[in-house]
């Protein structure tokens, strides 16, 4: 089980996220909060956008808590849309290529959850990647090979659709192979604009998702917490662990929707994989 | 808080105890058995004994569980006497010169403990290190100080004096700055013939160590176990948690004390540091 | 530019030819010999033979020069049959799954020089690859398809057909996507009992291979050299560089030839493509 | 033998100098430009300043080449004063803490050359450090070490002196253990506001050092290049080898001296070890 965060909104320097907080994902990645959960230990992943066409990425196979590069790294690079992943492999090895965010282009894409017996459906959801698209596969991960199925099925125009379409692909390939119930996913996506979160599993039972309360009504709720202030209201962070104790201060995504933060008002959607 | 493991007796391979078994080192190095402790992500190292005159070691930075080399290594390699270690930092960096055993001459040592305050009583401890043997300090934990701070006490000659030397001159150091409880350790040693386990810390609380049953009792106790059968009576397993869940497989050593295993009866002495 | 290595013979510590020579593989992974080639320090990797079924494989991203397990290793472990690859990247990532060699049950595989345009023929080349076999590959590079293509045309039955199978496949795939000399190859290949080596490139210039000189041959050119005494007769070396400065002691593999070490005689056979 | 470039002037991405460039500290790093020196492969690192009150440092221990973060991270981030260093270890260690540029507090400092017999020497300089620095030293190399001794010798208050009594304290140092020629170096060292780059060596025979002229002369001379345009007429580059074919782009420092980058004239002086 992986963990990640996506943040939108006043720009800021990484580690405020990854390093300082109680619960920081940091500090995730060595104890996990609610029980029984693995260690995420095997490797992780930041992509941050700048000014820059693209947006840059910074990857490890080391355990997120004794990189110190990454530290250095979170408390030079400011930004107002970053993705942040910590890894526990499901199997495959432990490589920068199949560490998340995965990028192409101007999009990331960074994955919780799993394709179940991978191995036996990999061929046919790889051999349904655009040829174009096939040379730029980097890793072995089930992760980049949804990344790449999005992108051939459209993301780049329409999420939401791509996305549906993609785990519409998997469920009706894994069916094919006698797997119950194929997948199972919170997925981050963005374009450096919006950010596109999805939670969504073939049995129901996805694993957790939450958003940020909206930083106007935080800041009326606790007018004394002063690191409040300097976010604008459109500031959200989305994760798969709440990253502190303050209540009221996450909202659980609903099992299959897709959340999107843009510009205005945000959305909430129901997720339907599609045929 | 790390945890480690010397095998001595009859040649295995080293998988039988780092890989295969339940709550086997690397099985111990993701999850922690009892409660709440921390995760063994920060490296780990192998030393073994065959024809050679000099053990060999292997040593990484990455965690045990996912180190593919570890298990082929464990696979390929047969020893009569081997040290297994896997780290969680106290505070050093994490890089393979800092990775237990360490290694001088015919001799390996490896700890689970630390000096507290170490940065304060560095600069005497090390200062007192001999000058033939200075040059060889690669890295720079309490756990490899000890170590030389051993050697130069004498630990090639009477291994018991020379540890209760160190770690008397560690107390007595630590006491020099103001430290309350200078030493916390368990350690083992081993010129390639004899082991020797020590349980010791200043305020008589000791991290947990183990020695295997004798195989003789083991065996008639258990005559239906085929694994214990080609292990000769004299095989001893030394452990900082026990690997299953046999009963009375494993007595506690008492606090304060050093094991010896060697040909004929082992050893079990007090210890008592020098000052 | 890879460099490789493949002995078979009287077991010999892996060190004899991967530390010790002057121009053994370690020291040619720092210094190219021969003028202006590129270094070799995009990672290493060994496979050896023992007793076990399968072989053992050791393979790390770092510079073969300074890696200090590669040396614990190759001190410790003794094999009638190992192969070593220094690796310099034609463009695939660096990361353990791109290391020679390859294993597949019993087989190993490594190789030398590259597929042109992989990027562009990669999806045909890996669409070819069995069903069975296709959830095996970990790795991203030409090197590996080439060993899955071999597997999936015959390899474990006979070898030069397979090889020689595949590269007509190489070839006509490229000759398809406008390629025009499609493949550039020295591999090696082995069961664990005997060792093929092949040599051929589309454009007629293939990198260079040697096979040492028969040993009795050997030793009676040079009755003094007490090294070679302990080796038996069929002992041979196969690499893609001389490792030392001895008069006669290597042959070079003709052009399109495939050499094949095997109890007995040894054979050298042209290697034609088949359509 | 390593290498390193130190920038100071107008804010540039670090690839600007690090990648870009035929010559770049990269491509020196896998190609040696004059004649049959090593290779740089044993890791590298950069130091930059921005608006942090501590400059931030990123290490690693692969080689500059084919490390991917660095590229990421030469892309993103720009600074208007940077140190890069490549290594190749005359022995210790290969790991983070061992790679240059060390930092202390606001300082920089990195170091192509050596102690020589610095095993031998070792323990007499690391016990000549200031009691308050000696727990921050984390690595094992002689070049760190000279960074605490200057430190102790006021470096922060007159770096030319400190450097000069440092210098002269490694000589006696040497000499009292029979050692000819103790010293060989070029070294940067900053504050973030000056640059300090020695060159000097006992035997008078120092490795290259480098000065870009001055902006205003380049631009002058050069009206056509295009990327001199935004660079202020301060903007100073030291490196080990000159990184580009522009003739009179370089001034090579004399034997013995020190040169001051600092705003305004900067300056040239002559070095002489202090008893």
């Amino acid at each position: 089980m992986c963990r990640w965060l996506a943040y939108s909104g006043s720009p800021i320097k990484l580690e405020e996220l990854l390093v300082k907080r109680a619960h920081s994902l940091i500090d995730q990645s060595l104890h996990a909060r609610q029980g029984a959960t693995t260690t995420n230990g095997d490797g992780f992943g930041v992509g941050w956008y700048d000014d820059a066409e693209t947006p840059s990425v910074y990857r490890s196979t080391h355990p997120a808590w004794n990189d110190r590069n990454l530290r250095e790294l979170a408390a030079a690079v400011s930004s107002p849309l970053f993705f942040a992943h910590i890894r526990a492999s499901t199997g495959t090895a432990i490589q920068e290529t199949n560490t998340h965010p995965f990028r192409y282009g101007r999009w990331l894409w960074m994955h919780n959850g799993l394709i179940r017996e991978f191995p036996r459906v990999k061929r046919d959801l790889v051999l349904a990647v655009d040829e174009s698209l096939f040379p730029s596969i980097e890793g072995t991960t089930d992760s980049e090979t949804m990344f790449y199925l999005a992108l051939t099925m459209g993301l780049e125009d329409d999420p939401v659709a791509a996305v549906e379409r993609m785990v519409g692909f998997v469920e009706q390939t894994g069916h094919e192979h006698g797997v119950d119930l194929p997948i199972q996913m919170t997925i981050a996506t963005t374009d450096g604009q919006k950010v596109w979160a999805f939670r969504y599993s073939s049995e129901g039972k996805s694993r957790s998702l939450f958003f940020s309360t909206r930083m106007d009504t935080l800041k009326a709720l606790y007018p004394d917490i002063e690191e409040l202030e300097g976010l604008s209201d459109e500031t959200r962070v989305i994760v798969s662990e709440p990253l502190g104790d303050l209540p009221s201060a996450w909202n659980e995504v609903p099992e299959a929707h897709v959340g999107i933060v843009e510009p205005g008002a945000d959305e909430l959607l129901p997720f339907v994989p599609r045929a």
